[in-house]
């Protein structure tokens, strides 16, 4: 098909009758489809239904050290779930803390204790003018809220599929001390599915920031949800090569269950250095006695260990699969040779990300709504939902089921090519 | 027997003799025991593994709405806990955010988001020279802690029987706009059990504050924890009365199933106003997607209704009754006629509060640790653990067996009547 760039006036007005009518179709059609967020679908959820049964009435909810997981105690956690969590974040067990449900809340947390008491001895950043932090653009909606929240001004900085710009965060942090830290989706990034390469890992553990309280927040959501068994990306460990270049405490790195068993009701992690957990301990034993340590066994007694969860997770990967493969192939089949937009091909995690022309994602994302699918907003990828380019948007392919999913993928696609069209139709 | 006071000084050296010879046989004893914190015992938790049933891998984890409760999503808890915990707070089930595992971490992030951001617009508290907060003493030490953490200056205030001194509270609110909280367990107080009068809490609800975001943390942790049927105690319904005297918005309300359940793995809950309620959202839908739906379904299930609540409390006074009758025998053996000591004869909570002669508290503990019992740290019940008279003890005789309590309590009562003679003798 002819690009929309060759097109004549009367060539583009033509096809933007043509898909008009088809876009009508669609509206005639009712539908109420979402592809808005990272939400697992029921036959994910199904998978997990036998952890209902891993702790009954007559079971001893008792760990290995004899610690009764029904009572109070356990600060940072019981063992058998930071060696489980542990084995899923590659690291010790020793530098982990389990939470509760939340892996959000735990980052939420720590903003908001550096807020009002600094890092190991650092200034709370409420007494701090500007304090700012980094962000990775398109990026995660919920970190840039928590920032926002707190009044922290954001940086964009540009993401390739290599991981973010390392130049410029290098400059960076190592010029402004009010720079204090960064949002990092390191591997199966949110929204484009890159994972950071060596080289991108290797230069965040040798950063040389001004700020000493300065803070990766590594947030390694997707570590183990991978969609092809065979094409499996790994990333650096990042404790460790940040010990080896002399900056131990460097990285906060957060982890949770809540897309292998249950969102919401799964476990979540923090592994860091042995001075950071001591900082984050004095803290959190003001703010609670211990967080669900039934929970927390739940895991451990339904995975047993880290080869369960994988074993889990291919079977994730089976559903999901399909619906990625469904997407990227409706996209090519309609978009494939109008250079109207670009996509991201992922091999895990929970998204896949589009770029539209220029000043069209908006109008893409509020015609799909008016036809009846639920995209995230346009702009939500980047801080306080202001995408300057107005391109990105963000597809979340997981929840609807499959042939409601391909349905919403080809309508998708007529909005990308409807409101192309009148871009180029203002342009003409 | 003859009291201490009207002893010679050769009769209190003899007693001293008599009382450090029987400490002596309990050393030998090597005992272990622990009368520190308010945690349930295993039986008490055998109650409740009838809930680790209630859900099941063939179970339909539905809300009555329809909503999938393993899913993301609710950021306010499920309708049907708000109703059952409604019913145990006598609240409006509007009225309620359902939290997670912590009310503690609740309290806590209250206090850190009026630090940050101020409550309905006013000032953050971080702002201020010196945020104050009101603190009956004795009290519960983990109140004081958070406080503490933030930097909030503490002022006790005496508590009777009736509660704590309303004119000491309506002079300080009504005067100083800095002070901004009062910390109250309203319903057999931690560590008392008292129960405060109807006037007390109908001069709550008309105080009139300086500071328009003073709230009342109002703990009510062991609203429906009575040890006696016929000797239940009631109190006023805070939030109503507040709404009645032109305060609606005045109180902050905490509860949860933390020693309904299991201590750790319960649901958590905080009833306010309409007001209070879209305040905290603003704060709460950063923070997190939603906290543990399932446990919340597990727990309705597993109850049924607020019926099936009281008649499982039943059960958990069964249990704790005779060691509550136990350890005041067991004073009332060993003190009664004494004059070195008075405690607390509570109908429900979790503790009894003993005051020894001024200036023991911390060596009685020392003296009841070194034989094996360990007692809430002497000084916990005030803030920063300073208590001015050094006379406060606080007694959990919920967790050990009831033969392990009594040998407790009989070394306790020793530990008692020997640094007591000590102090006679000093002043001999």
């Amino acid at each position: 098909m002819k690009k929309y760039s060759e097109m004549t006036a009367q060539e583009l007005e033509q096809e933007r009758k043509v898909l008009a009518d088809e876009y009508r179709r669609y509206q005639a059609m009712e539908l109420s489809l979402n592809m808005a967020r990272g939400l697992p679908c029921r036959d994910q959820l199904d998978l997990s239904m036998g952890m209902m049964d891993a702790l009954y009435s007559g079971a001893d909810l008792s760990c290995e050290d004899g610690t009764d997981c029904r009572n109070y105690g356990v600060l940072d956690g019981i063992h058998e779930a930071k060696v489980l969590l542990g084995a899923m974040m590659e690291n010790h067990p020793d530098n982990l803390i389990i939470y509760g449900n939340s892996s959000l809340n735990v980052m939420y947390d720590t903003v908001a204790r550096a807020m009002t008491h600094g890092i190991m001895g650092s200034k709370p950043w409420f007494k701090l003018e500007h304090p700012k932090f980094l962000c990775p653009v398109p990026g995660y909606d919920r970190h840039f809220t928590i920032t926002e929240y707190f009044g922290i001004d954001m940086i964009p900085v540009p993401m390739s599929p290599e991981g973010p710009d390392m130049d410029m965060i290098e400059r960076l942090v190592a010029e402004d001390d009010q720079i204090k830290g960064i949002w990092c989706v390191p591997k199966y990034s949110n929204p484009q599915g890159y994972t950071y390469s060596d080289e991108t890992v290797k230069r965040f553990a040798r950063l040389k920031p001004k700020a000493r309280d300065f803070r990766i927040f590594w947030d390694n959501a997707y570590c183990i949800h991978h969609l092809y068994d065979d094409r499996q990306e790994h990333i650096i460990e990042i404790l460790a090569e940040c010990k080896k270049a002399g900056n131990p405490d460097m990285v906060y790195k957060f982890a949770s269950t809540s897309k292998i068993t249950f969102p919401g009701s799964g476990i979540a992690a923090l592994a860091t250095s042995e001075n950071n957990l001591v900082d984050i301990k004095k803290q959190l034993k003001c703010q609670t006695i211990g967080h669900d340590k039934v929970n927390q066994l739940r895991h451990v007694r339904f995975f047993k260990n880290i080869d369960g969860m994988h074993e889990h997770m291919r079977r994730h990967a089976e559903i999901l699969r399909p619906k990625f493969e469904a997407v990227d192939r409706i996209l090519e089949e309609e978009l494939g040779d109008l250079d109207i937009g670009t996509w991201t091909k992922p091999h895990g995690g929970y998204f896949i990300s589009f770029d539209s022309l220029p000043g069209c994602a908006k109008a893409i994302v509020d015609h799909a709504k008016k036809a009846g699918v639920t995209m995230t907003g346009a702009g939500a990828t980047w801080p306080h939902g202001n995408d300057p380019e107005d391109k990105n948007i963000r597809i979340a392919p997981t929840y609807p089921p499959l042939n409601d999913l391909m349905t919403a993928a080809r309508l998708f696609a007529l909005c990308v090519k409807l409101v192309s069209v009148e871009k180029y139709l203002e342009n003409v």
